[in-house]
Formats: C-alpha cells, sequence, structure tokens
C-alpha cells in the first residue's frame, strides 16, 4: 500500500518530478547537461534570494552542514551554535568532530531563541562564525533569522543557516538578511527528491574559506566553486536526482515563491487550529511555531502507536514521531512540499476518527471545521 | 536527441532501473524501506565478494574515497598511495587534503602497477594504509589488486581498493584477496543511477576507524556501521536512488555476477581487436588493459573533434575524451554496465566510418569484422 507522507521529508512528489526521473542519463560533462545545471542555479539563486554562487551537492541535508563548517571554519577555532532541538544539536557534533569548538546558545526545545542570550554568548567568545537551524524540524519551532544576522554582521562573524527545512516553504532571504552561507535540501519544501543539498555562499564566506587550508575533499566548498566557474560539479552529480530538482524547481516558479510561502503558512495555520479544536496540546510555542511542520503533543493516555500507528494502519497516512528525548512524547504533520488542502483535510479528518477511537475526549468534525475557517479566509 | 553512451559512466540504465526511480518515494525509517535496504546490502556483499558490513552512501564514488580514506587513517599518519592515472592521483590528494601525509608510488600512465616497486616504498614508509584504484578509468588498465592485497597483508596495512569501475564488470574478491575498505560507485559496472556510493569494511579497517578520533561527520563510516545495526542509514538517504539501485542489483543477479564479468571481458576484448583492425593503437599495455573501458590514442593528424565530436553530431554516440594530461590525446570506450553485442557493434561501425570520414587509413568492416570473431566464439 502507498502510504500518504505527512512527514518533514521525504515529501510527495509530483508525477512530473517522478517522470523526470525516469528520464535516461546523459553524460554530465556536456553541454546539454550544463545547461539543466544552469536553470537550477537560476531558479535556486531566486528561492534563497541572493545573488551569491548556489552549488548544487551529491549528498544528504546534513552533507551541506558539514561542508560549511569544515570549509569555513579552521580546526581550534571556536564557533558559536545555537541549539534547541536535534538539528540546531547537529551543528555542534559536526565542528566537534572537525576539531573546532562549538560553544552553545542553549535554548529550551519548543521555544524560540532569544537574540540577547545569543549575542551574550557571542560576546564572551573568540568565535568566527555562528549556526542557526532555521526551522527546528524536531521540535516544530522556527526562529528569527533575520536577528541572528544582525548578531552575525556586528561581530563579524561568517553565519551559517541551515534552511533545509525552511527554504522553499517559508520566508528565507539570504543576502538582506546577511547570511553567508545557506544551506537546504531537496526532499523538503522544494519537494524534490532525496539526495540532493543546495548550498549559497556569500563574498565574506569565500574569504573565510580561502583562509582555511585543511577543508577536507568530497565536502571542499572551493571545489564546488571551482568546478561551478567551469559551469560544472567537481565529482559526477546525481543526473537522475537533478532531472527531479530541475523539474521541482520549475514547479516552485510556477507557484511563484512568495504563494507558497503563503500557501505553507496557511496550512500551518489550519493544522493548529484544528489541533487545538481537537483537544491537543501543540508542543511549540505558537508565536514562533513553524510554517512546514507541526509538533503535537501525544495526549496522556495515549501511546505513540495510538496515534501514528493507528494513521497508518487504518488510514494510509504516515506523520513523524519524536526524535531523541521527544520519542514517544509528540508527533509531528508535516506540511511541506506540495501538501495542499485535499491532503491536509484528509489528514486532520483521520486524525480525528483515530484520536476518539483512542478514546480521546474530542468531538468529531470540530478539527475539520477549523481548518476549513482558515482555508475558506 | 538522445544520445548512446558508451563512457565510463553514468552509464545507459535498464528500463526496469528508470521506472524503479519514478515510484514515489517512502519513509526512510520504516520497515518496508527497511527491507529493500536489507536487499541492497545483501546483494552488494556477493558482489563485493565480502562477509563483511557492506554500506551505502548518498554520494558521489569519491564520497566514499574520502570516507575511507579519512575514516581509518589519522591525521599525521602516512598513507601509500599506489598512482598511475587521475583516480589513483586522487587518493594522494584525498589524504593531504586530510593532513595525512601521502606517499605515492608512482606508476606510468597506461602501464600496470609492478608489485615489488609497490613493496619498495612500502617497506621505508612507516605507513598504516595502502590505497589502490584497480581500474584505472582515465587510462584503461586493470591493476594486480590481489597481489597489493599480500603486500598490505604482510606489512599490515590498511588495504583501501577503489572498485568504482571494476566492481559488477571485472573480478573483485574483497574478503579472499585482503581489502579491508572497498568502495564502488552505483553507475558504473552496476548499471545503477549515479548518486550513491558503496563500501565495504572489515574487521581490521573497523579497528583502524575505531582508533581514530578525528574522522569528520557525513562522511565518517563509524556512523554508518551504527545505522547498519539498526537496519538504517545515518542521515535521509536517497529513497529514489536506492529504489533504482535495488532494481540494477537484482538485474545483477539474475545475470550472475561470473557472466557478468564474462561478458565484460568479450566487449573489452572485441573492442581491442577491432581497434587494431581499425589501425589504431591502443594506449595501455594489453595484458594490463580494463574489461570495462578501452583507452585509445587519437591517430596523428585527427583531433578529438574529428573522432569523438563526429560520433556524437552524426551517430548520436558519446565516448570519454582523455582526461587530465590525456586531454586530446586520446578517447575512451566505455563498456560497462548494461552495454552488449548490439550497442558495440553499433558503435565500432559508427567509428569505422567516422575515421574513415577524418582521413584514417582502414578498411571499412574490418573492425566490426574482428569483433565478430570474439562475440561468436
Amino acid at each position: 500500500m502507498k502510504l500518504k507522507l505527512l512527514i518533514p521529508g521525504p515529501v510527495e512528489l509530483s508525477y512530473r518530478v517522478l517522470l523526470a526521473m525516469a528520464r535516461p542519463p546523459m553524460g554530465h560533462r556536456t553541454p546539454d547537461f550544463e545547461a539543466i545545471l544552469e536553470e537550477c542555479w537560476d531558479i535556486l539563486r531566486e528561492v534563497f534570494q541572493t545573488r551569491g554562487d548556489v552549488m548544487i551537492i551529491t549528498g544528504s541535508g546534513t552533507s551541506a552542514m558539514d561542508a560549511a563548517v569544515a570549509s569555513a571554519v579552521k580546526k581550534g577555532e571556536e564557533i558559536v551554535c545555537i541549539e534547541g532541538g536535534k538539528f540546531g544539536e547537529r551543528f555542534g557534533e559536526i565542528a566537534r568532530a572537525h576539531g573546532i569548538k562549538a560553544r552553545e546558545v542553549r535554548v529550551e526545545w519548543g521555544s524560540a531563541l532569544e537574540p540577547e542570550k545569543v549575542e551574550e554568548v557571542v560576546a564572551e567568545s573568540s568565535a568566527k562564525a555562528i549556526t542557526l537551524t532555521h526551522n527546528e524540524t524536531s521540535t516544530g519551532v522556527v526562529h528569527d533569522a533575520k536577528a541572528v544576522g544582525k548578531i552575525a554582521r556586528e561581530y563579524d562573524l561568517v553565519y551559517i543557516l541551515d534552511g533545509i527545512t525552511s527554504v522553499g516553504g517559508d520566508e528565507v532571504k539570504a543576502d538582506s538578511w546577511g547570511v553567508d552561507i545557506c544551506i537546504t535540501g531537496s526532499q523538503k519544501c522544494l519537494a524534490a527528491p532525496p539526495g540532493l543539498a543546495m548550498v549559497s555562499v556569500s563574498e565574506r564566506a569565500w574569504e573565510a574559506i580561502d583562509g582555511n587550508e585543511e577543508r577536507g575533499f568530497y565536502l571542499d566548498l572551493a571545489a564546488y566553486r571551482r568546478a561551478l566557474k567551469k559551469k560544472t560539479t567537481p565529482y559526477t552529480p546525481s543526473v537522475s536526482l537533478i532531472y527531479g530538482l530541475r523539474e521541482a524547481l520549475r514547479i516552485v516558479r510556477e507557484e511563484g515563491i512568495e504563494n507558497r510561502v503563503k500557501r505553507h503558512r496557511t496550512m500551518a495555520l489550519a493544522t493548529r487550529r484544528a489541533a487545538k479544536a481537537m483537544n491537543l496540546e501543540l508542543f511549540a510555542d505558537e508565536k514562533s511555531a513553524s510554517n512546514t511542520v507541526t509538533a503535537i503533543k501525544i495526549p496522556e493516555g495515549l501511546t505513540d502507536d495510538d496515534v501514528r500507528g493507528a494513521m497508518k494502519r487504518d488510514h494510509g497516512i504516515l506523520l513523524a514521531g519524536g526524535q531523541a528525548k521527544l520519542k514517544g512524547r509528540i508527533f509531528r504533520i508535516g506540511h511541506m512540499g506540495n501538501v495542499g488542502y485535499g491532503d491536509l483535510v484528509e489528514a486532520l479528518a483521520a486524525l480525528e476518527r483515530v484520536l476518539v477511537k483512542a478514546g480521546h475526549s474530542l468531538n468529531l468534525g470540530d478539527g475539520i471545521s477549523e481548518a476549513q475557517q482558515i482555508f475558506g479566509r
């Protein structure tokens, strides 16, 4: 049975993207393939809102986080990592794995960062760079990436923004926010197949990269820049995935990035309203709730299997569970990429039925009616 | 126009593999996806001829070369890299990029390695590991990987074998040859889409990896082993590519690995015989000529465009050019993956016509007749 995916990636793909991948691969060092890469780079610059270089790495989103940190920061130097979830913490792990000193800004899981606390840690540090996971998928929180950009500029830090689950689904303005390295993944809001990571790099970041002599090899961003100048990639790219990415990016351009962000916001608001009407508690503070994934507490007395297991078994819908210390405590609804009204109303309707069956107190129809008010605005 | 690929990767894919990729992605942390990964791992162990762990990295073949070197060898330690072509040399570049001292065994491009020269360098070194590119795609040479295995065992070195263009197309026996880390890429002899790298790791290599504290992050093989124990991957894998890989591996198993190697050898022999009958000179020593790619000198007075340009323009066939210092001096015919009699005879027939048109002296039909003798044996 084909499960319907409402998880924070991989997301459902358009048939256009799926069929694009079924096209026989072409030689990757040919003018025809250069033209495909150029079309991707062009649309990616729009999506990232940057005039800087944008590169495509064959790898998971984590490969680009690794590339950014290890290319721009020298071993032994310091980096400030804003935490508050599994992915924010990953930056610290990456830094330490490369012998870089990570100084953490602790943020309570589910809460938004406080800029003054970030500045406090930065001011005490001798950091060369700062990292932020813009949209923290593990907790369903979106952070104020613009505020961190101001601090980065004031303290002259290379600002690395993980936009893996925000780029293409929420507002991201790499250049005007002062982001130096912006990262995204293919299988999230862009609704492309998993396996590609995209990175934009500012001139300021290139200077830091050029000044670092031990950048590794496969994930050395400087190699991608050298290749970019020759309209190619440094190593054989996944031609099949790039066919899929190009088609997905064309769809993004057809919808328009502003419309797309608006759609994501509507889906997120409808999900939150519906959840509350179903007598559920949101995990994240509503004022900083993510527009691409919603984290909901599993009601007292119910198990993960009562909710997610039943959604899968009885309705063919896959939701995401809690990660790390949130395992068994929350479930997450991904509404990123192509998720539309129909998908969401189907999932919310199923969720109502699953919750009632598990003994949770709610009036059938209350959740979807609330969502409907948002859809109908 | 769809060009026919006779390049050393990406190769032509079966329609079964192409359609597999058009399947909608599933959640990657699900029992259904675990079953797909397990099927891939099983067949890969057969293909590598190993009982050790086999892992799949989302990345180009180079990502696995990088992972092997940086995971198994500490910064400041020494590694012996057997060169003799662009890919053999890449190991040295990777080592140096990680602060590892690379001691090269120089092999003339186009010639086979001499085991006694390898041993000489090893004996003088304090190396912990040794690397070999089994099939050097840039020159069309296959090296004696078994002989290097003996040296590795004698001197207790971690033996890293790049089998990117041999595994699945030529004989590779990781365990019995004493290979500790064996690497391959998806888009070569296995005829899967580009974007995945596969690595087998022996117990001896795991010891070296465990003893190394600074292994990086995305390409740290230890993270892949921890995930393997939970039947998963450490980061979101390219679900779409793994659908394609699984189908390609099923095809490999249906053909049988011995039959597959035999087919590659027949194609290679037919190509070499045909080339000589066309009055062309092979670049590599015939006794160590590759079974998956054949390098041929561009005849005196002809240009790369006279040969490869005309093959593409007039016949829709893409051949590979020379790389690095061989640019413009050789062209290469890839006969790896699914290439069969029909594909090869078409390409050789076109090559005869292209050469005659460019003024090269040969009798039309001589090349394909020679190939036919090999096919008909």
